[in-house]
């Protein structure tokens, strides 16, 4: 089986251009086949702030209404995607910036709506990841840098959360690659004690049972844990979560992060 | 020798989203390995306005400053172009949006200051053309959406004319494929009395310096015409100015528009 690194990047880095720039040096020194999957930063809600959009929230929930989403399709799409593609480029990656509707690539379903009607927000599925295409860019030697944009087959985009975007590509290329997935963001890991930075070196999903029980994993924290599991339970290889400067020990094995097994 | 259609869209079709609806369900129609460029239009204006990016002129000439860059990003790698991949895979066609730093399709040189700074502006060259992915993409049954930026291959993007990208894919393509190149457009085609919207039916290199000469081409209608020439010089079969809405007359080489030839 060939393998396949994917790397999600989200978090501060994506508004820090010292600090993304660093990041692309490291990821450009990946070998193999890689796909890079990039969340939206502050620097969406900055530009929504200038445009006058007003962030819409129901129950504390972020809503993706009608603004919003040209908002994010401008940012994530346009300005985030494109300056990434383009640094990319700059080192010697030949990079493909895509959203879910490029080549079809991920399909989405715009979430149903229960108590709260979330607006333009696609949950995925591996049915509709159009790995083929993603498959032959990967074969052609180009690196796909996927935005969290899906879209709806009838037109629409949709805002669709990176970590998830990742996890479902993996889950998915974990079929006929042999996946590593990385989660980086501005943490060294998962920390059990945020104040001395202490890093938990491992987690299964007996111990983030316990680590949720005990409110050390909390937050944002639980989604992308649940979604390193369904990559975990999926086939993946090798789920990884640590800093956006360590790249590529994360990607070499080295104690560093927070490794997630089963 | 295969064939393929570069049709480039632009002018107010971009603004009108029922307009732009109608051209893309032609667009959708018309058989074979086809490339859409589209320029655009006025929305990019309009986001800078209400961003408060001042438009900045030197000698009547727009100035692609960063802020500038930053806003055609957004809006033509972005919203434009993301809007409408994902219109046409609605409509059955695997669209695959692009700016030129996407599988390094098109790298540019940013033009040299003489009187005038453009800025961040690229000039392409048929050797920068990487018509390679575009080949693949074609084979695979992918239909590429360019949007009018380029790439300096040092990480940074460039701001260039849609117009000028169709004719210098046409040129490069031409090399391997049977090309057709459709200009479209808010005109009937290349207009002798604008009041009366008559259109002169054919226009080749001599025709062109008289009416040049006698004021009937003026303006932003020069560029075009000698983008078409010079696709043509460099082997495109056919080159075509009309009507957005009469994209399959001009597609089957139905008496419509102006047809350009050397």
């Amino acid at each position: 089986m060939n393998k396949l690194t994917i790397i999600k990047i989200g978090g501060k880095v994506i508004d820090d251009s010292v600090a993304l720039d660093a990041f692309l040096t490291d990821f450009a020194k990946v070998e193999g086949p890689k796909i890079l999957v990039h969340g939206g930063g502050k620097i969406a809600s900055d530009f929504g702030e200038k445009l006058g959009i007003k962030p819409n929230y129901i129950d504390g929930r972020r809503i993706t209404d009608a603004e919003t989403l040209e908002l994010v399709t401008m940012v994530y799409g346009g300005l985030v995607n494109k300056r990434i593609v383009a640094q990319l480029q700059a080192r010697g990656v030949n990079a493909l910036g895509l959203t879910g509707a490029d080549a079809n690539v991920m399909a989405a379903d715009r979430r149903p709506v229960k108590q709260i009607d979330y607006g333009h927000v696609g949950d995925v599925s591996e049915a509709r990841v159009g790995f083929e295409s993603l498959s032959m860019f990967l074969m052609a030697g180009l690196t796909p840098v996927l935005c969290p944009l899906t879209h709806d087959g009838k037109g629409g985009l949709l805002n669709t959360n990176a970590d998830t975007i990742a996890s479902m590509l993996a889950r998915v290329a974990s079929q006929v690659y042999e996946v590593k997935l990385i989660y980086c963001f501005e943490q060294k890991g998962v920390l059990s004690d945020f104040e001395n930075q202490i890093v938990i070196p491992q987690i299964n999903a007996v111990s983030y049972k316990d680590l949720k029980s005990q409110g050390v994993i909390s937050d944002g924290m639980i989604p992308k844990l649940d979604n390193a599991f369904d990559a975990l339970k999926s086939g993946v290889k090798q789920v990884t979560i640590g800093h956006f400067s360590e790249v590529s020990q994360l990607v070499g094995g080295k104690a560093t992060g927070t490794v997630i097994t089963l």
